[in-house]
C-alpha cells in the first residue's frame, strides 16, 4: 500500500471531467505530491475544500481563492460565449458554496450568471429576476434552512433546477439536512439536488449537462 | 384504576378552551360513555380523529365531518363577525387537517377564510390572494412535502402564521417531519408551528390569540 | 375552502411541464373531478401513483399502465427521434419506478432505451451496455439496497446521471434511504438525485433538460 | 455575484419586522458594511448572535449585550405601556435564549415581564406566579432538557403560548431535539413552537401578535 | 435447532422473578406447548402481549385480561398488605400500558394504587392526589406524547419514580420516543425508565425493588 | 429577570433530594453566586460536571475530585452501615460517570461497593464476583459500546439494577445511544435506565430507594 | 425493457454462490418465470423470502419450509462431514431468521449444528454449551432486542462470530437497529455482522469462509 | 474502585486474540500503567488510537506508526508465509483505518497484500487488479462516501469481504453511516461488516478466520 495516488487519469476522456482532488484532511505534503503526480499528465488540476492555511503552505503556485476555498493548478479554460448556468442564493451565508460551483465551471470555461441574496422571505428579489432567469438552461439553486428557493425557482423557470442544500442555520436546520429533504419533496416538478454545501458536484452536473447539450 | 374518564372541567374558564375528545384508539363504548360524562357538565363537547365507522356506531347525536374526521356534540357557538383567521393550504392532500382547524374554530364561534390550492409551484395563485390574506389577523398555513408555503406566506403578511405541516408526501417528506422542519428554520421572522396534522393544535393557538385580542 | 382543485394552467407554457395529478389518496371521484376540470382545458393528462382498482373505477377512459401505476387520458405525444434517455434499473424490484420514469419520458413524446437488471452483483451485465449507455445524453439509473450502480454507472458514462433510489431492500436500506444518501455520497462527480421512488420526478428532470438543449 | 447584501428594505412595511441580521458566520468586516448599508435606509437595525469578539472588532458604535449575544445599532424604540408578554425560564441555563427573546421585544419598544428559574422539578416556584402569568396576553416559555415546563404553563394560562426549546441538557436531550418535540406533543392544547434556541423567532411572533392585536 | 423452548427454570430462585411469555410473534401452538413445559416445572406462569383472539384459542385454562393483554395461568399470589406502588396514568390511552403494571405486580401478590387521568395539563388533578402519592416507596407513572408527567411527578414525591413512556400520540410523538427521552432528561432527580410501553418492565422493576426492601 | 437563581430550598424536604449544581456552561463567577445563595440556607452543596480549570477559579473551598468532575462545598453526610449499593463499570472509560455516582451517593452518606472492569468479553471477571453482587440491594451498572453488561448483571442478580450507558466508543456507537437502547431492550426482566453518562441521576434512583427501604 | 429476468449465471463460478430469487414483493407468476430460466442453466435454486400463499401458487415443485420461508428447486448439496458452523439464537422469536441460514447452508451441502434460546438473562444456558461451541469454526449468532449475545459469544469462542441482528423486540429496539448497533460496537473483538433479519447473508458469508478453507 | 486496570489475561488462550488497548480519552500515565500491567503477563501488547502527541509522551518504547495511530511494545510475531488477506481502500482519506487493519495483522505475524486507489469512480483500476485479489482468502475493503466498493469486490471475488465503512466524506456521508448501510444492504451475498473506522475489528476478524482454517 504505496502512498503514492493512484491518479485516474481516464477519466477526462472517459466522462468529461477530470480528478478533482478534494484536499480536507490532507497534509500540505499529499497534496504537493498529488498535484506532482497529476501535472505530469494533466494541463490543469482543480483543488477544492482547500483551507487558507493550508494553501500558504502548498509549493506549487496556483489560483486560490478563499471564500470558496478552492485553488487551480495550471490554466483553466478561457470562459467562452454567453452564460447558460445561473448560480442563484438564498442569502450571504450560502456564498462559499455557490462561489465553489462558480470556480468549478470556471475551470472548464463555463460563463455564469451569479444573483445573490433572494431568499423568498423578500420575494421581490427573486421576482424581479424572474426574466433573467428563465433565459438560462440551468439553474443551480443554493440555499440553507428551509431551502424553499429550490420550490420557488423551479415554479417559474423551464430550465433544469439544480439544488444545492448548504449547512447554514442551526437547530433541526440539522446541517443541511432540513434543505437536502426539501429539494427531494419540492411541489415543483423535476428538481434534483447533490450533498450538502456540494457546489463541486452541482457544478459537475452541469458541465455533463452543458456536453451533453453541445455535442 | 377506575375507566371512568376524570374530565377537566375547569379548562374552558382557566385557559378559554374546553377539553376535546382524540378520539383515536378508543371503542365506540368508551367514546360514548365520556360524551355522556361531559355532557352533564358542559354544553357542547368537540371530537376528533373520529373515524367514519366510529362516528356511525356512537349513540350520541352530533354534526360529524367526514372529511376532517371531527364530531359536535350539542350546540357550537354561532359564527359571530368579519373572519380574523384565514386558514390556505398548499394542495388538496391537506385539506383534512385544514378543514380540522376550520372546524375547532367554527366550535368557538369563529369565522375563517379558506384559501385552498396555493402551492408555490404556482405561485401566481398564492399571489392572487395577497391582499385578501393581508387583511387576516392570523394565517394558519397547512402544508406537507418541502412546506415552501410557510415561508412564503409569511414574507407577504404581517398577521401571526402558524404553520400546520401535515404528512403529504413519501419518502424524505419523512411523514412531515421535513414541512415541520421548513417551518421552524424558515428564512422569515416569526413563524410558528405546531405537531403533524395538527389543525386542532393551530386552531387552539388562534383561538387564544384571539381571545387575548378581544380582552 | 370550495373542494374544486386549484388546477395551474399556466404551468406547460410556463416551465414546459404540465400540472400531474398524484393519486395517492384521493378517490375515484375526487380523481375524476379533477380529470374533468384539467380536460376542460388541456388536451392531456398524467396520473401518477393511481392504484389499479381505483383506476378500475374511474369514469374517464384512459391508457393504464398497472406496473408503473400511471394512467394518460388524452393523447400522449408520438414518440420522436432517437433515444436520448437510457433508463436503467439495478433489478427486478426497481422495474415500476423505472417505467413510471419512461411512461412520463412518453407523455411528452421523448424515446426512451430501457435496461434491465444491471446491478453491480454482476458487474458483466452493465459492462456489455458501456457502449451502449455513452450514446445517450441522459441516463436515469433506478436502485435501491445499496445503491452502487448510481456511482458505477456515472464513472463510465459522460452524460447527466440522474439517480432514482427505491424503497426496495429491508432493515437499514431504510425504505430507500440508503441508496438515496449513496447517490449524494457518489466517488463519481456530477450524480444528482431525486426522492425515493420517484420516477416521475426523475422523468420530469431529465425533460427540462432536453427542453434546454432543443431550445 | 456581488458580495454586496441585498437588503429587503420593504420588509418592516410589509410584515412590521424589519430585517436582522445573523452574524454567526460573518467576519467583522462583513458586518461593517452591512451595518452601512442597511444604516443608509433605516434608523436602526438589530444583530443577533453576534460574539463578544466580533462585537468589539465592529466600527459601528451599539448597544451589545454579552449574555444574549445581541446589539441594537441606532435607537430602539421606547418602552411602552404595561407588559403584555412575559418570558419565562426554566433554569439559568436557559437566560441567554430568553433574554434575546426579552432585547427583540425591546427594539421594537415593547415592555417584558421576565419570570426565571421556575422549572416544574419545584413546581411552587411557577405556581407562585400563576396569577402574574395570567395577566399577560402571550408568554414566551424558555426551556431545555425534557421541556415540561409548556405543558405546565399551558394548562395554567389563557394567552398564546410560544415555547422556545433550548440546547440546554445532553445525551437524549440531543441539543435540543427533546424539548422541542415536547412542546409539539403537548397534552395542553394550543402550545406553538419555534425552533431550538430561537429566542429571536419567539419574540417576531409575539410582536406579529402585538402588532395584530392593536389594529 | 428443536422447537422446544428452553425454560430458565432458575430465574425465579436467581433474581426472584419467573420467566414471562411474551406471546406478540407466536402461534396459539407454540404458546399451548409452552404452557405445558412451564407449567410442569412453575406453579404459575405470566403471559404478556397476548392478543384476544390468540387467547381464545388456547387450550390452557387462564385469568385473561383484554385491556392490559395479559393471562395468567395457575393461581397468582394473594395479594397482601397495603400498597407500596402507585401507578399513575396520564390519560385514558395509557391505561392498557399502566394495567400490564398492575397485572404483574398482582401475580407477585403486590398490591397497587392505581390513579389515572392526571395529565399535567390540567394540574389540579395531580395536586390533589399528592399526599396519597407521597404515601407510596415507589410510583409507576405512564405517559406518552411529551412526557411532562413524569418530572411533576418527581418534583412531588420523595419514593423512586419508574417513568413507562407510551406510544400514545402522533407526530413527533414518535411511537413513545419523545416521552422517553423526556423521562430520561427530567429536570426532577432521580427518574429511571424503561422501554416504552413496557407496563412489564415497570413492575419487574418495582418487584427487585419490593424484594430488596423486604430482605 | 434577575440573575439570581432562584434556589428550591424546599426539595430535601419534600424529595429527599437536595438542588444539585450542573456546572456545565456556568462561569466561574455565577457558580460562586450560586453557592453563596445556596449556603445560606444549605449546611452542604453538591456541584457536578465541574471541570477542573472552572474549579480552580472558585472562591468556595470545597472537596474537588478530578475524574468525576465533581465537588462537594460543606460536609458530606458520615458513611454508615454497610453498602447496600454496588457500582460496576465495564471497562476503564466509564471510570468518571461510575465515580459521579459514587461520590452522589457518599454526599448523602451511603456506603459502595465499586467494582471495575467486568465487561462481558471477558465473562469470568463479572462470575467471579457475582456472590459479591447478589449480596446488595441495587446494582449500579455502568458501561457504553454495546452495554451488554447491562443484561448479563441482570440475569444474575435479584436486586434493582439501575443502568447508566456511557458515551464510551465511536460510530454506531453514537455517544452512548446504542448501549442506552441495549439497556431499554434488555432480555432480563426489570432493568432500568437513565440519560447517557447520568452518573448522578443514578445514584439518586438508588437514594429514593434506599431512603424509601428505610422508610 | 422486457421483464425477462437477466440471470447472473456466472455468479457460482466467480464468487462459488450462484444467484438467489428474493421473492418478496414478486408475484407467483413472476417467481414462476425466474425458475424456468434459471433452471435451464442451473441445476437447483434458492429462494428467500418466501410467503407460504405465494409459495402455494407456484407451478415448480420444491422443497419448501414455512418457518424460514425459504423453497428449494432441484437437489441440494449433500450434507457432508462434521458441522464446522455452528447457529444459535437467543429466543424463539430469532428461529425463522436463523433457519434461513442453516436452509443456506444445507443448500450448500454444508451441516450445521443448531442451539437455541441461549439468551444471556439465563447465562448457563449458554455456558452450558461453550465447549460445544469452541469446536465449530465458524458461529452465527442470531439476537435482537439487545443483542447481548454477540459480545457473549465472541468472548468465549475463538471462531468467526457472524451477527444477525433480528427485528425481535418493540420500542427502542427499533426494528433489530439497536441489535446491530450492539453486534458493531461489541467489546469483544471480531464480530462481523450482516443486515438486519438477513439470515442467507450470513450463511453466505460462512460459505465464502469455508470455501476459502477448503482451497 | 481501584484504578489498576484488571486485564483479560485468559484472551489469547480463549479466543486467540490478546487485549488491545484503546488509547483514545486515556492519559499518558494510564496508558504506561496499562502497559507496566499488561507485560508482566504477556510478551507483547498492541495499542490503538493512540495519538501522536500522546505517544510522544510514553515511557515504554514501542514501534508506533502515525499514520495509523497504532503502537506495538515488545516483540510482534515475524510475518509467515504468502498473504492471505488483501486491505483495499477507495481513496487516499481511507488509509489510517486500512493500515489499522494491516498492523494488527501484522502484530499477529499474518501477511497482507496492500492495494489502494481502487474506488469505483476509476472501475479500471479495481478491474486491473481482479486476478490478485480472487487469490486471497479473504478481502478487507476499505471506504467511505457511498461505499460502493464493497458490492463491486464481493461481486468479483470468492473470498471473504470483510467492510470497513470509514467516515470519509460530508453532508449524507454521516461520518461513515452511509457506507456502513451500503456494506451491510449489498446486493452481493456474503458481505459482513464491522463498526465505521474499525481497522482493528476487520482485522481480528481475519485473525479469527485465518486460525479457524489453520486449525
Amino acid at each position: 500500500m504505496s502512498d503514492d495516488h493512484v491518479f485516474d487519469f481516464q477519466r477526462q476522456a472517459r466522462i468529461g471531467l477530470a480528478e478533482a482532488v478534494l484536499c480536507a484532511g490532507k497534509t500540505p505534503a499529499q497534496i504537493d505530491a498529488i498535484i506532482a503526480t497529476a501535472m505530469g499528465n494533466e494541463k490543469r488540476l482543480l483543488l477544492t475544500r482547500l483551507a487558507d492555511e493550508v494553501a500558504r503552505q502548498l509549493d506549487a503556485p496556483m489560483d486560490y481563492d478563499p471564500l470558496s476555498r478552492t485553488g487551480i493548478v495550471g490554466e483553466a479554460d478561457p470562459p467562452a460565449g454567453p452564460a447558460a448556468v445561473a448560480v442563484v442564493t438564498a442569502g450571504t451565508s450560502d456564498l462559499p458554496v455557490a462561489r465553489e460551483a462558480v470556480r468549478t465551471l470556471g475551470f472548464y470555461g463555463r460563463a455564469v450568471t451569479e444573483i445573490s441574496d433572494v431568499g423568498v422571505a423578500g420575494l421581490w428579489r427573486l421576482l424581479a429576476r424572474e426574466e433573467d432567469l428563465r433565459r438560462h438552461a440551468c439553474v443551480i439553486a443554493v440555499a440553507g434552512m428551509e431551502g424553499a428557493l429550490f420550490s420557488v425557482v423551479a415554479g417559474l423557470v423551464p430550465g433544469l433546477v439544480i439544488a444545492v442544500p448548504t449547512s447554514t442555520g442551526y437547530g433541526v436546520a440539522r446541517g443541511g439536512e432540513t434543505a437536502l429533504h426539501a429539494a427531494l419533496t419540492s411541489c415543483a416538478p423535476g428538481v434534483v439536488a447533490v450533498n450538502i454545501d456540494n457546489g463541486y458536484g452541482a457544478a459537475s452536473a452541469a458541465l455533463r449537462f452543458l456536453a451533453a447539450r453541445d455535442r
